[in-house]
């Protein structure tokens, strides 16, 4: 087995924090933040030492109407520059593309010109040379790019290799293990993660790591995954995210031990902030539905659809998920 | 690094899983479950293939006042065979006696006319000696015993060396690793389980894990010690225990390779009886306060006052934990 990186009290310069809790929190109340919300999380994840902060998608406004969804879809320069001016600060501002969902030569400006650091390109595996294409297209604008390949759980070892080959090719700065099913464990997310690194040593580049808390393993596999050498993590604020949610926050913060990472700032703001969201009725977290759905590798909808008609009849949803194998 | 025992796939049959939920849950509710419950939650932890139910405590009843506190503190022979009978099953019967809490020589009779079939033996690291005569007597009235040695995370490498070579010639069967505060990390909660399995080698003892959910790495500590040859593995029903409770049995079952184990009556059962328990007021589970007492390696008792008083200042909280160092 690969050793790992240091040891629970070493200080690892290379890991670098991102909180995409506008971006896959988003998916949970439609990107309908309000402006202070965005604004006290920016000025929270700054005081927190919190490295890249992303602030949601630039999805194509002509897929989506602009006018179903709110402006975090869309993170326009101007609704970001409203937020943070010109950013003056330590702290990265990241914006995620999906491959097939943005306009990409039509809806990002050179980056001498912008106020975003990293656009972050997230695709299936089967849409990497596409990614590949978006992530040169960024990296000519003067970017940092990154590639997320989702709903890795069930992509085969051979086209991840091609992947993970293709992307070591590629200008982009960071690939991404993400486990959109919240299906892997710390064994196997720990394996993976090795595979990517080969790659990133190879190659010279970083490796992050995106979780989901299906089976209450979010942070228990980020850190594993981090052991190993995975420097990249996402979390988001009390783990608002997509169904079961992502990695705590407040758990990585707690956990690393570089002093410029606090929890101060981000236990205020989750008593102002997020608190009062989750009693405004939008619902994220661990729960038996989606723990089902991690167990057997399976995109989250049915447990996303289950949740949203307030069902408990957890035995019913287990059956019909393996009738629907 | 010792080599993991199997793989993710393997069927381990050393494997063999404790039912807690009445006796750590009951620390939530002051061991006031209903007949119906704890004879549903028997029936079906049966059929979930469970190898150990823990009805609860055998406190001592001139120490702590029957009136006071539901049955299941006090486990009489008459009230776990008014749910069992004579409990014919495969899964067995365990209780705890605590260290310094009970009369061990007054209230056990031999195995032999008893319905249990193990007697845990709980203490801290200090009270080895004494909890190593408890089991001597409960090992000759025909018991099987084990030794759960609470908050080891606070226990340094010496003493700790000295309890496992004291209990490894001892007549256990079983010595538990007790992360009482839920601060251990997969990586040292793997590293201290290799310590215990060397000794449980060395004298033909089995390693059993209890887990608290304080940093949301109950279960991930459960299959990470597990892995390196851990085989005796507490969980309950909805993680119900003190605190930010235990190891999710949901969890645990359903990750288990083992065919023998299935979720279908656990799903039931959470439905109808732990959703209505949790909907009466009963609290458990992960949540902020516990985290911070978990990082800092505490005791829950501020973070479970700071939990009954219903308060959410989470940074006034953090500040006064760190002022009482």
């Amino acid at each position: 087995m690969a050793p790992r990186k240091g040891s629970l009290m070493s200080v690892r310069t290379d890991v670098k924090v991102l909180d995409a809790t506008i971006r896959d929190g988003g998916l949970c109340n439609n990107f309908e933040f309000t402006d202070e919300f965005v604004t006290e999380l920016y000025k929270s994840n700054i005081k927190c030492g919190v490295d890249y902060m992303e602030f949601g998608y630039r999805a194509s406004k002509n897929l989506f109407d602009q006018k179903k969804f709110g402006k975090w879809k869309f993170c326009s320069e101007e609704d970001i520059r409203s937020i943070v001016g010109d950013n003056v600060s330590d702290m990265k501002i990241a914006v995620m593309a999906d491959v097939g969902r943005c306009d990409f030569k039509e809806d990002f400006i050179p980056k001498a010109e912008s106020v975003i650091d990293m656009i972050r390109v997230a695709c299936y595996i089967h849409q990497i040379p596409a990614a590949v294409e978006m992530i040169e297209y960024f990296h000519n604008l003067g970017y940092e790019t990154t590639c997320n390949i989702m709903a890795v759980s069930q992509a085969n070892n051979d086209q991840l290799a091609d992947a993970l080959e293709m992307l070591g090719q590629s200008s982009v700065d960071v690939i991404y293990l993400v486990d959109s099913y919240g299906s892997l464990y710390p064994e196997n997310a720990g394996n993976l993660a090795k595979k990517y690194l080969e790659i990133g040593e190879k190659y010279g580049k970083a490796i992050g790591f995106h979780a989901h808390n299906n089976q209450n393993l979010a942070f228990a596999n980020t850190i594993e995954t981090m052991s190993y050498g995975v420097s990249y993590l996402d979390a988001t604020a009390m783990a608002m995210g997509r169904g079961a949610g992502n990695c705590a926050m407040e758990l990585l913060l707690g956990f690393l031990k570089n002093p410029k990472y606090n929890l101060y700032s981000l236990l205020t703001f989750i008593e102002n902030y997020m608190l009062p969201l989750k009693e405004s009725g939008v619902v994220w977290g661990y729960d038996i539905q989606y723990m089902l759905t991690g167990q057997l590798n399976r995109h989250p909808r049915e447990a996303m659809a289950f949740t949203a008609d307030e069902k408990t009849d957890y035995c019913e949803f287990y059956k019909s998920l393996l009738d629907n194998f």
